[in-house]
């Protein structure tokens, strides 16, 4: 039926010649599935996300970004179970043929599965509003994910890298600047998974989520599949760097607490593990940054007036 | 962000205590990703499809049937490299919230994912065009998948069930029929995937797809993996039962060959293995039925002119 399509779907698939030898793919993309090797002793970890156009990255983003981006939201999943990505299957919905755009796609998509050794197996192409959905699969040794309910009282609240950054770039892409080389606006359009944090947290953190709905909306996630509460002190949060220079200080911290699209990690982990984890991600050039403990209750405690307008700024609702 | 949206993919989200305790699920929905326990010496198989309203689903279709049937089309292609079904992630994009349409479609995706033992662990819901993307895992012995680059010369071509019915469903809708119980409306809008078939035939087939595309195509697909030809007999073409008195002979025939849709296994396979193939399909109430050969060569021969046409009507292509 759809035989352009088709086509595309099988353009867009790797050359299985380029795959590692121990990738665990027995057999990629061009058959009705693909046949993967699972690692005995792991945990399969898995996620989909969807991204449309117009509501998760702009309609006239280059191509190439969408295709990253796509992918990185995704990864961002496995980053905060901790998990190591492994395979990807991509769909793929575009209103027409357009053999540029999707060359671009693909090219951005396929950077980023090099750069974090996935390899794309699977995926379909169709007619359709634009859309790309990305499932992402990874391991993680049987046990030792990283979850949201884990969090316990004592525990520090801690941020990997700076936060108000994605919605500081949305802001600054909003107000007409185009240039990618713009730090906010690279946080924003071409966020970087943090896998390796996820990975080297494994062991120290209690609980962990990926930053993508807001610091306040995704602590609230950890906290109540937790059962806990948290008080947080605003004046240690790592904000993006420029971010109050480029947006002012007032929507910087509303940007940092509810803007979402950071993709950084907020983890929670006992006091004494805390020097090792900085240790572990200052081995990779990454600060992870106190910003509360977690204590018996419910809710979220310390929040600034101004950070509680920034939620309601950004998301609508109440923290 | 999507706060109604994000409420909306929890209550899809089956209710954990109601999985089987060897569902192999160690975390389902709700976290930022699942965690699954592949069973030792399967490999790995996953396939996604999507469904786009008006496209690949009627826009004024049930709820539930959309439903069924987005998950069935992605089965199908686990059936056809004869998988066990394990699980799912499904994500759903509706152009707004509304509660009964979302009851309605999980009742209809549910159904299917108790009826194939399938376990919905993960997926998302956006805002959008209406679509349904969803990756299917399933699992088989090591190096026993159904492959479509196995047919060999001498083989014979064999498909079950019968055909024709899933294009013959869609002319029925189309003129206005809307009775589910009509069998060929069935064929059309609620497949049902040869997962039990598909089990049975590994041992047996030595190629086989899921025909969503017509016979001639998926069997196109086939020769073209395998570097191989065939030959048809078009006598022994098994059309769905009421086909040709509801659209008469010749379109009845131009369905079953290239209509597509119909969700059956094309499968190859040597001749001393055809006894036990059709005996162990028998068990399950499955006919198998020869129509062809494979041999060396390429293309495929003995089609006659009405499918040819048949070809032509629904596809725009050539064999």
């Amino acid at each position: 039926m759809h035989g352009e399509f088709e086509l595309i779907a099988r353009w867009l698939a790797p050359d299985a010649t380029q795959r590692r030898p121990d990738a665990g793919v027995a057999l990629g993309t061009g058959d009705d599935a693909c046949l993967l090797e699972p690692s005995v002793g792991q945990q399969l970890v898995v996620s989909v996300d969807t991204s449309v156009e117009g509501r998760h990255f702009p309609a006239d983003a280059p191509a190439w970004v969408i295709g990253h981006r796509a992918l990185a939201v995704s990864l961002s999943d496995l980053a905060a179970m901790g998990a190591r990505p492994r395979w990807c299957l991509m769909s793929l919905a575009i209103p027409s043929v357009d053999d540029d755009w999707v060359a671009e796609f693909a090219r951005g998509f396929h950077a980023l599965c090099t750069a974090t050794d996935v390899s794309l197996t699977g995926g379909d192409v169709t007619a359709g509003e634009r859309a790309v959905s990305v499932t992402v699969m990874g391991e993680v040794a049987t046990q030792q994910a990283l979850r949201r309910d884990g969090a316990q009282p004592g525990d520090i609240v801690a941020v990997t890298g700076a936060l108000g950054g994605g919605a500081g770039g949305l802001a600054l892409w909003q107000a007409g600047e185009r240039d990618l080389d713009h730090p906010l606006l690279a946080r924003y359009l071409l966020p970087q998974p943090r896998l390796a944090a996820g990975q080297l947290l494994v062991g120290h953190a209690s609980a962990a989520i990926d930053i993508s709905d807001g610091l306040l909306a995704d602590l609230g996630h950890v906290l109540d599949a937790s059962g806990v509460g948290a008080t947080l002190d605003m004046e240690r949060l790592p904000l993006a760097p420029g971010l109050a220079a480029a947006l002012g200080e007032t929507v910087a911290l509303e940007a940092a607490v509810a803007g979402g699209d950071d993709y950084e990690l907020l983890v929670t982990l006992a006091p004494k593990h805390l020097d090792e984890a900085c240790n572990a991600l200052a081995s990779i050039g990454l600060q992870l940054t106190p910003i509360g403990h977690i204590h018996a209750g419910q809710g979220i405690q310390g929040v600034s007036s101004a950070a509680r307008r920034g939620w309601q700024h950004f998301s609508g609702g109440t923290p």
